[in-house]
């Protein structure tokens, strides 16, 4: 038996799709599945690459065609699974070994299993792009021993996405900082997500275009500043046909958005830092409030139909201008998150690297994280006060403003939209009004206040007592 | 030595005022403080009232000068101190014995040591209102095991607020119930307070209004249906000269809030609920964004003066009528975060008692929190979908959608405000554009959707492989 230079253990669709890129890119890979006749679906389904694939059906013929030190990925359900695979696995391993968690761990178990892992190394990292990213290059968020890292480089970098040669692959960091990075991605794509629906809602509801001349729009962005991913996409949603019925597939998808939590994680991890990502939480209480379709219709009986049309109020060109802000507004946010996590946990999260990774392969895939990276390798300033950022939003904020007002006077929910533009109002203003906050805290709690005019942080109004 | 009939250990400013108000209310009780001299020092202050007071200088001698079975009110700061102080009251103590955790404790860690409580029993209560709120009838929000509160309820209730001779002090549940509504009264503290300070801000920036003109504007709708502890502080603060310099205090105070981190629990725990309180989150993330005064004024310098004067364009009547709707939106996301929390947790959670006890005694106590108790009592449906709020709501929604328009036009940060009114917008819209995110969510991770059309769970759209 050849000897596989990594083991994969976990044969769902994401450790299938990583194990037939793992082997296509030339490494001999070992699998290894609980349920032995998925390991031998899987060998049979692999082809061509079966050469390079030793399925296994026991955990010690699994550890036992590892070369040494070996490196084997869990590719499990996030928690107890993962817990349990590690037990499992230890007692067969050696000092030096290494087992890498690649499902979508709570960071915070990640720092956990990491400070636990002994002779046996453990590192954690976040893989973005679903299947088919596993499948033909996904982004890599690597969180661990730096010296681990070195080691697995060259076979996780040689299946990652690349984007102009360069690989989506980096070490973010110690212990849990992979997965910290992946789940501010998440949270990114909820807000980016929203942000399109918002968009959606007032083309469809504002401006009555139907679902092809929506798809239409979707497509002309996606050849300008709004190229992405997500907008590629949203415009094959929005031209889809119903297999069933022949009608827009839009129209009969149910209006309740599900989520899986990571970017509920983002905005409590957001909470913890006191780094806000208001955009990023308009995102996750709009998925949930998605949900509760008999109370929304009980809204609509008591307070008549909504939304309304705005006639030529707005033009699509409006909404790309608006989207363009609040997607960079929205950005600074989950940057400065970050950049505030690299302080409190003492992490590297190099932002210009990040913005790298996520170039290509994983579902936030941008052509202005590009620009991104070069604006924050640039300048560790707010993204919001970087170039070319900064003139991108002098020359549509007017247009936010309009889109979220006439959104507003319409009836149009617009959460994402104008939680962005009251963060960009809020950082533009230097004298803000916290100042009737510190007065009325000091009012009713003697919390004391500080001074323009003077140094000194313990200052009180004039209250009768 | 006379008997006390109840204990309180810890006597900072708010630990010194509730002994004060229970001896007041004709009470005995012991006291202890660790360091003697406070303890002598108010011993001292409390003047006719020391004839019910002990003052004990150990803790023996403490829980010895309590009738059996015993009841202590702990009031030391939130975190470890509980902890000891339990510990070491302990072993002093008597099965059937009762220990009161009356500070700001996070209520995970109520009802962890209500789990940990053996035969000497604990209890954990919110008390709201501040020093004054202590010395004279706070707002209290109980949580333990009934039989423990029913005992102590006599105690309790009599120096609580009272409205209309109802005392605001009120059971809400087992374990860290009552620590849980507090946390949530101080989210919606938060909110309250942000609203009224984005008000405050259109006043003065948008309309040009002097300090004594915004007083004034406070002071009459403390006469409408804002009537309010709050608004009517903000009209004192707005009101009153600064003691140093005989300018206007609020132009002095600086525009940079603090905060305890309560409203940050709040908002982290309807992220665990899944109960979206959007106005608590944009009022905390204010907070915390106010505190970046450089980052302010880099931004100022970067996009230019903001924010605007907007003429006539608003009144201050529109302002009130604004945000009395946008309390009751955000009032409507507290109240069904509670009931979200009722749910999961299985406590009673009594909603339109919980109204109640806020209706006097506490930070955000107002006139409408009792047309609040009766509509929840009379409903149990979302806020906004019980009378009188939905005819209020009718007639105030246009007006806050005209706010929101024209401080998005002019530049003014309106966090909360536009919180509200999108939280709105979605509840009052039966067709949402959550189907674009189920058909995305498809489209890369094959997630699966709903129909419409037809029943099932897991449809998918015909995208190529």
């Amino acid at each position: 038996m050849t000897t596989s230079q990594i083991g994969l253990l976990g044969l769902g669709t994401m450790g299938a799709a990583l194990a037939l890129n793992i082997a296509n890119k030339g490494f001999r890979i070992a699998v290894f599945n609980r349920t032995t006749q998925v390991t031998r679906d899987f060998a049979v389904q692999a082809g061509d690459l079966a050469a390079r694939i030793t399925p296994t059906e026991g955990l010690q013929d699994f550890v036992a065609a590892l070369s040494r030190p070996r490196a084997i990925i869990l590719m499990v359900p996030a928690g107890q699974a993962v817990d349990d695979q590690i037990a499992a696995l230890t007692p067969l391993l050696d000092a030096g070994d290494l087992i890498i968690d690649a499902g979508n761990a709570d960071f915070h178990d990640t720092n956990r299993r990491a400070a636990a892992a002994g002779d046996v190394r453990f590192m954690g990292i976040g893989v973005s792009g679903g299947e088919d990213g596993a499948r033909h290059g996904p982004s890599i968020m690597a969180g661990g021993d730096r010296a681990d890292w070195d080691r697995v480089a060259p076979i996780l970098t040689a299946i990652a996405a690349s984007h102009d040669g360069v690989p989506c692959a980096t070490w973010m960091g110690p212990a849990g900082a992979g997965h910290f990075v992946k789940a501010v991605h998440n949270g990114i794509e909820y807000a980016d997500m929203q942000m399109i629906a918002e968009v959606y809602g007032i083309l469809r509801d504002g401006m009555g275009l139907d679902n092809a001349a929506i798809a239409k729009t979707f497509r002309t962005w996606n050849d300008g500043a709004l190229a992405s991913y997500l907008i590629e996409i949203s415009g094959h949603v929005a031209a889809a046909t119903d297999t069933l019925t022949g009608q827009p597939l839009l129209d009969i998808i149910t209006d309740a958005a599900g989520q899986k939590g990571t970017g509920r994680w983002t905005a409590i991890e957001a909470q913890h830092l006191g780094a806000p990502v208001p955009v990023i939480e308009a995102a996750v209480a709009a998925r949930n409030l998605s949900s509760r379709r008999d109370e929304r219709a009980q809204g609509q009986a008591a307070f008549g139909a909504a939304p309304q049309a705005m006639g030529d109020a707005l033009t699509a060109t409006d909404l790309e201008r608006a989207l363009i802000a609040g997607k960079i507004i929205c950005y600074a946010q989950g940057f400065a998150m970050i950049d505030a996590a690299a302080r409190a946990f003492d992490w590297p999260l190099p932002l210009p690297d990040i913005a790298k990774v996520w170039r290509a392969g994983c579902i936030i895939r941008s052509v202005m994280l590009d620009d991104m990276a070069t604006a924050l390798a640039r300048s560790d300033a707010n993204l919001m006060l970087s170039a070319p950022f900064t003139d991108l939003l002098r020359d549509t904020h007017v247009t936010l403003r309009k889109v979220v007002a006439q959104a507003a006077l319409h009836g149009l929910p617009v959460p994402a939209l104008s939680s962005a533009l009251a963060y960009f109002d809020t950082m533009r203003t230097h004298r803000g009004t916290a100042n009737l906050l510190q007065g009325q805290r000091d009012f009713f709690g003697r919390h004391g206040f500080e001074r323009l005019d003077r140094d000194g942080t313990d200052f009180h109004g004039p209250w009768a007592d």
